[in-house]
């Protein structure tokens, strides 16, 4: 590769020095490597520790330096986790330690990541830190699937919701009534396990059965699937297609545009592409 | 700097060659350009046109090829600017002469940022192009401000929407009173312009008066501000403070969230902050 691809030399001066004692909070994106922020790749060199998290794509660990220590600090749904506090905890005592202490993130930090929770205990006991937000998958992996969250022709408002609270089960805090009402694009995260009970609720409050509805998983990541389906058959659809988490799940008329919009398909498999993929330029002219 | 610092050396192998002919439309992320993600600063390395808008900070261009033909196509409420088919077509013209078109947009492309109508009119053209996700100022922006748009003891959902439709003004097409009902965190982009019939219209729904609002202008820049105000306050607030657009609203608890999480005021004014800013701590052990 050539010198005058060096991406980041004209801006690394300006990039800040992680300080010892301090902790990075870091968002690492979706999976794509390439979607981390300059800040990150930046954290990623310096840092002594990296305490990681299962949704950060090992591909991301590779920009780490050579020194580093990598910890896994994963949690995932059914299997035994540490902690959240005793996460919180060990960044604690890793910055005490004098460490430059990185702790990346799927995602964004502050996107369903429970950032503001570890931050807060930083700050309680006094350890200072930054945060550096990262893509989240419900933005950035749908545009890996060939999905926009948002489209003038379609909506002016989406609503990001966790299919898991404290307990584990899906959120009676969320009201689901207003929010079937309300928002035409519903993104989901952590939903894929609960979709049978959360897309029969969505239809008893008046989302329509045929509605179109995708599971994206594995977003931005070499192993993506994405499985297109209704709101009525995704519970059916999902089991049979032996699709796992982490997945996001998004419902609404956004999900058509994939067939205008599925970059990464037309890019690596050829695939042909619609121009008008909610028919509304057939619909103008025959009106 | 020294050497150990070549935050992208270890993946710039691995980032794709930006082919003549094509079109990538990029987020730039809210502001700093060490938001902007790798594959961002690999296309800015590589174009031969930058088609960037009002939104882009100055600073991230500095990345471009010194050759690169560096061309502003901003849109701004009340000021004459291109037609958005206009743009698009351009980028098309770009592309059949053989040149490699980024087209760069501030925050994310597929976020009120009208990416996907200028992806369709690529693929009408038969122009090959690629989607680069960026930060959202509604996430990263708010990040920067010390606002976690999640929070565990606050929400389990949030909703983003825009202030402003096709025509301008405040969308009919938003359904106020479920948003209202439904959704504890609203984050509103280009809102700041009707933020009185806005707040009217949420406190008509049934929002408090007195629920915490805060303005976040200039997002993740060196002009970034915040006023922190009410639902109740804040048309009369923000018209006091002279502050002008860009802004991100948000409306809901998590704005007290910045009590603790204003990492840059801590960092770079020595703000001292709340390891308790909602109070849940003093709450529990009075209880």
């Amino acid at each position: 590769m050539s010198n005058d691809r060096n991406i980041s030399a004209a801006l690394q001066d300006q990039l800040p020095t992680f300080e010892p004692g301090h902790v990075w909070l870091v968002g690492a994106g979706p999976g794509d490597p390439g979607l981390l922020t300059l800040h990150a790749a930046n954290a990623l060199s310096q840092a002594d520790v990296v305490v990681y998290d299962a949704l950060v794509n090992d591909e991301c660990l590779k920009l780490a330096a050579p020194d580093a220590v990598l910890e896994y600090a994963g949690k995932r749904g059914g299997k035994p986790s540490p902690k959240q506090r005793d996460i919180s905890l060990k960044l604690v005592d890793y910055a005490r330690d004098g460490k430059r202490v990185l702790r990346l993130k799927g995602g964004d930090p502050f996107v369903f990541g429970r950032g503001g929770e570890e931050a807060l205990t930083l700050v309680e006991n006094e350890v200072p830190f930054r945060i550096v937000p990262g893509i989240t998958a419900g933005i950035g992996g749908l545009a890996y699937a060939g999905i926009a969250v948002t489209h003038r022709e379609t909506n002016h408002n989406v609503t990001f919701l966790t299919g898991h609270d404290a307990g584990g089960i899906v959120p009676d805090a969320i009201d689901w009534a207003s929010i079937a009402k309300g928002s035409p694009v519903i993104v989901m995260y952590m939903a894929m396990k609960h979709i049978a009970p959360i897309t029969e609720r969505l239809i008893a409050e008046g989302r329509k059965h045929d509605e179109p509805l995708a599971f994206v998983c594995n977003a931005a990541t070499e192993h993506q699937q994405v499985l297109e389906t209704t709101l009525g058959n995704a519970a059916r659809d999902v089991e049979n297609s032996g699709l796992k988490p982490p997945a996001i799940v998004v419902v609404g008329e956004v999900v058509r545009l994939r067939a205008g919009l599925d970059w990464k398909g037309a890019l690596e498999q050829g695939r042909v592409l619609s121009g008008d993929p909610l028919g509304v330029r057939t619909r103008d002219k025959s009106a």
